[in-house]
Formats: C-alpha cells, sequence, structure tokens
C-alpha cells in the first residue's frame, strides 16, 4: 500500500477499525440467524442487535429503545423528515431548515415544498453558521420540524443546534439533526442538544457502510417511510442488518473512549496543516469558523487557483473539493458560496478532512505536495 | 456447534457462503474508499461496484445498469412499488396484486389504497396459486402496476409471473415481481418472466443481509422513494454499500454456477423429508403445489397439534411456522388460510426449508425429531 496517496477524505469515508470487523466477523460467518426467527439462532442475532444499540444509546445519550437502526445517515434522515411531517396534523405544514443542508435532508424537504409544505431555508453567517437570529422571525405556531445539521460535512462547522431547538420547542415544533459528520468527532448529546431526532451514518464513524441510525426521542410523532413487516417498532422494516449492526454498535463504544485525547490531537494535526499550508501559500484562506467546527476538518481555499486543480497536481494527497462538476463545467460548492463568498474564490477551496489514523508525517508531507502543486500553477 | 439444532429455516435467512464472506472482506479492510470519491480510493470501490453489478446482471439475464442496489428486500418492493405509481400519469391509479404477497409488497399497496389508488388482491387456488382467470377480468387500462411475488416465502409455490405479465403489458400496466425468495433456488430470467420490476434480497441467496437489489427494465418509469443524493442513477440514495454489494455479486455468481445441480439435489431430500414425515404421521398435508414449488421448501402440516407445538417438541429442529402470534394469541398464517385451509388445520402448518448444507442425515433426524415431538402431542 506504499504506492496510496494520503488519506485525507475522512469526512467522506473512514476506513473500518479493525476491532469493528473484527466484531462483525462472527456475524458474517457462524451467527447467521434471523433476529426475527424464534430459534436460537434468531435469538443469537436479536441479542447481537440488543447490544449494539446500547452501545450506540451510550454515545449519544438517549435509552436504547430509542435508537432505531437504518439503512445509513440519508435513510435516517428521510425517515426524520418525511416520517414526522407524515405524523403531524394537518395544521402544521411548515419546515425550517438551512440553505446549506446535505442532500439527504434537502431534498426530502423539496419534496416537501412539492407537496403542499412551505419550506423556509434560513442563510449562513459569513462563518458558515446558520443565522439564529433568521429562524427567530421564521418559526411559528405552523411550524411542524425544524431540520438543521449538527456539523456541515464541507467546512465542519458547528451549527447552533441547542439554539434552534429551543427556538422551534417554543411553539411545540419538532427538531431534527443530522450528526453524521459530528458523531465520534465531538461530544453529540441528545438531551443536551434537546433534539427529538438525530442522524448516524455508520461509515463516517469507523463503522461500515450501508448502516446508519436514527435516535426518536420518546413519545416523537413519527410514522415509517420505507414500509413493510414491524421491525424496528415498527418505524424501519426489512431483516435486521446485524453484522453492520454489530459493527456500528462496536465503533460507537471505540470512539466514544477517547473522544476528547483524539480530538485534541486531531485538532492539533490539522492547525498544524493549515499553518504549513499557510506558510508556502500567501493569501490562503480558512473557510468557515475559526474555532466552531470539527477538530478533523480543513476546508480552506487556494488564491489564483481552482481546488480540483491543486488537488490534480498533488497526487500524493486524496482529499476532495466540494465541487460540483456537471457537463465538465465546474460549479462552485453551494455551501461556502452561502457563506457570501464569490463563485471564482470557492472554486479555489479545498476540503482537507483528518482521521485516527493521520499521521504528523501525513500533514507534513501533504502540506509540502499541495503547496507545490499551487506553485506550478501560479507560476509562484 | 455440535449443540446447534439442525437449521432448516433457510427461506428465513441463510448463512453467506465462505467465499462470499472472503470477498467482502477486503472492502471490509483494505479498500474502504467512498465509491463517489475520484482519488484511487474512490476508484477501487466504484470498480468493485460495477463488477457486482454484472454479477447480478448475468443471474437475472439482464444489463448490469438495469440493477440498482438497495437496502434489501424490503427497499427494493417499496421503490418498484411506490416509484412506478408515483411516476405515471394520474389517469392510472389501479394496482393488481395477489392476496399472498410479502409485506414488503402488501404494505405499500396498502398505503397506495390509503391515498386515491384501487388496489385490487387477486386470490389463490388451493394450491397456493394466484388465479389468473381473476387477474384477467380486474386488470384495465387504468391498471399502473400489477406485482405479484416470483414465489411465496412460506410455502414456495411458484407464481405465474409470465401469465400475469402478459395480461399486464396488454394494457400497458408496469410488471414488478417480488424475487427474494426464488433467486438462486430456481432460474429467474428477467426476459424469460418479461417483468419490468424484480426484487432481489441478498440474505435470501448467501450474501449478507442488510443489501438487496432492483432490477428497472431500461424505460421503465420510476422516481425515487428515499430521496438525497444522485447515487444508482438518482433512484436510490446513499454511499453505496460497496462490501456488502461484493457479497451479493459474488453469491449471484456462486449460486448460478451449480442452479440446477444443487436445485435436484435439495429437490431430493426435500422429498425424503417428505416421506419421513409422511410415514410417521398418518394424515400429513402438503401445503401447496406438489410440483410447481421451490426445490428447497416443504411446508406441512400436522393433524391434531399446532404446528408450534411440534417445534417447540423437537429442539433439534430450527424451522418456523408462518404463524403470527399476537397476545397469547395464535393466529393461523394468512397465506395457509388464503388457500383455503380451515384455520385449526393451518395452524398446524410448520415450513421446513433446506439450503446448500443440508444433508441427508440433517433431514433424517430432523424428522424423527418432528415424528416423536408429533407422538408426544397426540399420544399417538
Amino acid at each position: 500500500m506504499s504506492r496510496d496517496p494520503i488519506y485525507l477524505d475522512h469526512n467522506a469515508t473512514t476506513p473500518l477499525l479493525p476491532a469493528v470487523v473484527d466484531a462483525m466477523l462472527p456475524y458474517l460467518r457462524e451467527h447467521f440467524g434471523n433476529p426475527s426467527s424464534t430459534h436460537p439462532y434468531g435469538a443469537r442475532a436479536r441479542h447481537a442487535v440488543a447490544r449494539a444499540r446500547e452501545q450506540v444509546a451510550a454515545l449519544i445519550g438517549c435509552d436504547a429503545e430509542e435508537v432505531i437502526f437504518t439503512s445509513g445517515g440519508t435513510e435516517a434522515s428521510n425517515l426524520a423528515v418525511r416520517g414526522v411531517t407524515a405524523a403531524l396534523e394537518e395544521s402544521r405544514r411548515h419546515v425550517v431548515t438551512t440553505s446549506i443542508e446535505h442532500p439527504a435532508t434537502a431534498r426530502p424537504c423539496d419534496w416537501l415544498e412539492r407537496h403542499g409544505y412551505r419550506v423556509t431555508r434560513i442563510g449562513v453567517d459569513g462563518d458558515g453558521r446558520a443565522r439564529v437570529d433568521m429562524a427567530r422571525e421564521v418559526i411559528h405556531g405552523h411550524t411542524a420540524l425544524v431540520t438543521v445539521m449538527h456539523s456541515n460535512n464541507e467546512t465542519g462547522v458547528l451549527q447552533p443546534v441547542a439554539e434552534l431547538a429551543h427556538l422551534a420547542h417554543s411553539v411545540r415544533a419538532v427538531v431534527h439533526t443530522d450528526a453524521a459528520q459530528s458523531l465520534g468527532k465531538v461530544p453529540v448529546q441528545v438531551r443536551e442538544l434537546d433534539v427529538d431526532l438525530l442522524s448516524i451514518a455508520g461509515h463516517k464513524v469507523y463503522a461500515p457502510k450501508g448502516v446508519g441510525a436514527l435516535y426518536v426521542r420518546r413519545g416523537t410523532p413519527l410514522v415509517p417511510v420505507v414500509l413493510g413487516a414491524s421491525h424496528e417498532r415498527g418505524l424501519r422494516p426489512g431483516t435486521e442488518n446485524v453484522a453492520s449492526i454489530v459493527g456500528l454498535g462496536a465503533a460507537c463504544e471505540l470512539v466514544g473512549r477517547d473522544l476528547e485525547t483524539t480530538a485534541a490531537r486531531l485538532r492539533a494535526l490539522r492547525d498544524l496543516f493549515r499553518d504549513r499550508l499557510s506558510g508556502g501559500v500567501p493569501g490562503l484562506v480558512l473557510n468557515g469558523h475559526r474555532e466552531l467546527r470539527l477538530p478533523n476538518t480543513l476546508n480552506v481555499r487556494f488564491p489564483r487557483a481552482s481546488g480540483s486543480a491543486v488537488l490534480e497536481g498533488a497526487p500524493e494527497v486524496a482529499a476532495s473539493t466540494g465541487a460540483a462538476c456537471h457537463e465538465g463545467h465546474e460549479s462552485a460548492s453551494a455551501v461556502i458560496l452561502a457563506m457570501g463568498v464569490p463563485p471564482t474564490e470557492a472554486l479555489g477551496s479545498v476540503r482537507l478532512t483528518l482521521g485516527r489514523g493521520t499521521t504528523e508525517e501525513d500533514v507534513v508531507r501533504a502540506a509540502e505536495a499541495l503547496v507545490g502543486a499551487w506553485r506550478r500553477l501560479v507560476g509562484a
């Protein structure tokens, strides 16, 4: 694997922790039962799912029965947004969200807008934080749901979830947050946030792809979106993905053990990374709030060069731009644009996201490669 | 594992083939990339998904781009039933299905009925086969969708899918079949069946739980049900479950290699099983058509005893009844009742389903255990 580039794209997906794979293997090999079966094969699978539910609940500070397993973060957010609005009375047909949500939340909100709901998308300030002042003006007694991500996937900026929850609950609206990007990186406690629904994606937290969870506070009005048999308290049908659920549980337990020390280590590496980049690239700008962001996330914009060109010139680094490529024409990231950054500047953005396996040598080498690529591009 | 009961519940779930686990492991360990990433980690994952898509397509006789990966059979059938009806014009608001569908199809049909659609559920004959004569009378120019399972999960009875598809296409209705229970047990060829949509569940075909697929014939009107980013040709969002998709592909290739010989071996074992049971239990009745059923499935009813009592008395055997237990009161299987079997008789039913690992010794021992349990119950 020595030729592999330095992986700095942990917000896209994380490698499974070896202990997570080890926890899963018995459920891919000998313990293959269906949790719905009454015989011993079923009981073993059922107990494994129950244990994983407790592990997930422990990380976010809820009761095990408030955790519903899904196929991933996208399904969790769909269940939250569409499940709540479908469950509520007709008089509540207003949803408040932000202009920087992940498609897993944004597209269900768009769907609601096409089906008789009014959707208000509050903007963000220059630091990438959702504007609570705007929310205060638009949340009212007909608001069914306020949905805001816990941190943004591109900038890592932490959002004012607790403040928005307070506003929402004052009019008895339901509150959802997509914590896919935050879990395992910063403390995420549902009682402190005072949210009713919270989305989790396994593959962002060193567990496998294809599994996730939705925290559903007891008493929250919710109906299933995918329909079938009565698994997961009737909220999510389909035979439970036992091995991956076990993996998600194990990952939650493992990342919870050293959350603060890992965060501190990554924060220091990230800041070293930024210092090295700033030293080599005059005019480099940090996207997003300097302090209120995930400890692993560095989103910077290079001057006078596009982020994709910088990454192409540094094949030693595996990272991403938030840009979307449509028929060969590159568009800047909507998240960066929403912060008021001019389009030409926004195109210079690169997202560099560290993980538990990232070393000091990685960030030093990556910074050298990126600075070199930028210099070649701009002739510096 | 010597104390484990004999596993005869393969229609509930199957053990993963060891080669399937081996195929998955590199994607749980080193190749962890997100298929949407443009760097080499992403490319490796993307290629693995592409290969699996070809393997699935090869088993059912379609093109790779006609395969959409989902989180399982339930999601596949939800996408089929709700995705087609939402995509079709308003004038087609009639759905034809059967009275013996799996909840993954039946519940979405119920939902449609509550949302402005008319749903006609055709019955089955005494052999458990959907009545084509009834279908002929109810399918008409306003029919949007005809959805009928390929084989029933409880009785294993093969359904007249091709005949129903012919009727449906004569009025330009779309045809869906849930082949979760058939795939890998009997040949399933989408072109011969002439279906537009076909559901696959990984864990019924020696692949993991939490992965499935929907065959979507090119040109079939379909919109996504779960909403988000533009994965899977815009029909199913969420980061692809790479390792499990690889497992599903490997399983499809493996079961396809010896489909006929495995089917013949299991059919012989199943018939030996039935002979042993019939020899020890006078009055034992086979549920469902004698010939037109899955080779691995034996659904019988014991006289003067409930199926659950027989299974409780034979802990050496892991199998199931189709019965549902509601607050301590046992209800007979709706599938068996739909065939016209009186409720008291239907309660005697037991589903015994063989798999690739089942041996002659297994069925001989299981038959002895079940006969012994029945004798103790009825005092024979």
